[in-house]
């Protein structure tokens, strides 16, 4: 019998928010074989999907770091996935690799869209997980990584105010600054969420965004004002941290979830304050440090060995067809850490 | 009898606009004397005083830069200034300085409110004039050197934006663009002074922005996108250039006039291209580079004598009691370069 493999296809680009069962589609097909797999590509078999904020915009046919998602194409997303076959030096069958496949089951994929598993993760030892590779060692580690310690830089003392911190990159983010000395401020959508961060995480402060007393609580929590602020949601929050910004502070510019699924984003009220307190806002992509990954993993991988640096995964099972619930949950502040959807277990694929 | 000083006085926090003749009131006090000259301070007599869109600012109570004016308090404002009496070894009496010293005539002032001409200026030799204390070696000089230098950073073959390009420092910003070796792109409000910017201080392109067809005119004068955005305005030009903005592009946040008297200020629209194309947007303030300004001046100084440097000013007559109608044109973009009112020609000081 030939092997089926379900996929998530861009049926309609959506205006605002994901709509389920309307902006896409799954679509069961025949699965590519080794006999599709030419020079230079490998056959690869999903184990885990990795759900991020920033797949959103891949979405919107506009002017952006990557092109926009076509209508009827494969929905883009990376996973940690196993090497059925390979014609090509990346990695050989039965390798666990990163694989930028896209939302299903199996795929044959040109090698640049494949990444070895950096050294990083068996030297972190039993500290490690295969998933780490979507999160602490992956786009959204290195995001969080590259993001506060080369835009933020973070000094001792400094109060680093960190949104989304329960987040896949806002949590390490903010863990990234602690380790730096900073004081450290974390907002997050949940009780739960906020306990994590201070009882687990270690920081300062973490402020449910959804109390409301939020706002004063914001500027309880930073009498000396906000040198850093790593922010992952725009909107309100952005200006209230504009209002908080302390002199030449630096503004990470990460995301802006809370704009994505908005008709009519804005620009924060208080723009001016840029000008004023001298603060500089930068925005990044992490591919633009691509060639310093290596290092930054090693880095990450010592502190997750050495216990400084902790994380958590949310995952969401029942393969790809689950994949539009894990959308959901992610626009609703659903998931803690990391957002994964569980397509295959490892265990399983030792079996075939 | 008694020698009077007409001064301005901050009557009302104005909401948006300045409104003549409710935001400010005109009085005339007895001019301080020489017997009024404390031990640190200096007797100033006001020669030109500088009208600028940051001052707008000065009016609003909330936490920036510089306190608020406080309402019953002088109008604060730079000057060109005429020692008459010292107590100070900053200048003697008969030097011309740079005196913040408020809109008024005749003032005493502490001497860290003054500034002696600096050397740039007599290098100039003839090229240079007393109201050039204001301009090109005054703060709004100093903002366009350390602004497009040290944030715009402009390199050969880069397209550089600069909005309100006819203003004080958009002009002097514009020009170091071009002496960088930038393609430079000029906006303004009206046709005259967009002639000014090409045919007179060599801009590539010069839009006038109440063109119906601004936008698109806009777009096709930077195919390759923009590199360096130098903003004076804030506002829907703001967001054209973000629409516009190249990958890595520098955004020096200086001014938003557009904003200043809106009661319902906002931020860009399409704010998340911060982040797709990796944009810097910094904000400063040109006193942070207070030490470093006898250098720059004397930089300008020499583009200044060898002609490389042009600007313009329009003067208003009529002394302090012409000071509302400066605001008025000043925010109606009734000026073309340095905006100034004339309160006593120099030579009429000599006459004294």
């Amino acid at each position: 019998m030939t092997r089926q493999s379900l996929q998530l296809e861009l049926a309609e680009r959506p205006k605002g928010a994901i709509v389920p069962g309307r902006t896409f589609r799954q679509r069961r097909v025949a699965a590519p074989t080794e006999a599709d797999v030419r020079e230079g590509q490998l056959l690869v078999e999903c184990l885990y999907l990795s759900f991020d904020p920033a797949m959103r915009g891949w979405l919107d046919d506009r002017r952006s770091y990557v092109p926009p998602v076509r209508v009827g194409e494969v929905m883009r997303a990376a996973a940690v996935a196993r090497v059925l076959a390979s014609r090509s030096a990346r990695a050989r069958p039965g390798d666990v690799v990163t694989a930028l496949m896209g939302i299903r089951e199996v795929a044959v994929v040109d090698e640049d869209k494949v990444e070895p598993a950096p050294p990083a993760l068996a030297r972190a030892g039993p500290a490690a997980r295969l998933t780490d590779l979507l999160g602490v060692f992956g786009l959204t580690g290195m995001t969080a990584y590259f993001g506060m310690l080369r835009i933020g830089e973070p000094r001792p003392g400094d109060t680093v105010v960190v949104s989304a911190a329960a987040g896949a990159t806002g949590s390490v983010a903010a863990q990234l600054a602690k380790i730096a000395g900073a004081r450290v401020v974390g907002t997050a959508g949940s009780d739960e969420k906020c306990r994590w961060l201070t009882e687990d995480l270690g920081l300062d402060v973490a402020l449910n965004y959804k109390d409301p007393d939020f706002k004063a609580k914001f500027k309880a929590a930073t009498p000396n004002f906000i040198d850093v602020y790593f922010d992952n949601v725009g909107g309100e929050q952005l200006e209230m941290a504009l209002a908080r910004a302390n002199t030449f502070a630096r503004f990470v510019m990460c995301g802006g979830i809370s704009q994505y699924n908005s008709e009519n984003s804005s620009g924060p009220r208080n723009f001016n304050s840029v000008i004023s307190q001298r603060i500089k806002m930068q925005g990044f992509i992490v591919f633009d440090y691509a060639k310093e990954f290596p290092a930054a993993q090693d880095q990450i991988g010592q502190w997750l060995a050495e216990g400084k640096l902790k994380r958590r995964e949310t995952i969401i099972k029942g393969g790809v067809a689950a994949s539009e619930e894990a959308f959901k949950q992610l626009f609703q502040g659903g998931n803690i850490g990391k957002l994964l959807v569980e397509v295959k277990k490892p265990d399983e694929v030792a079996r075939l």
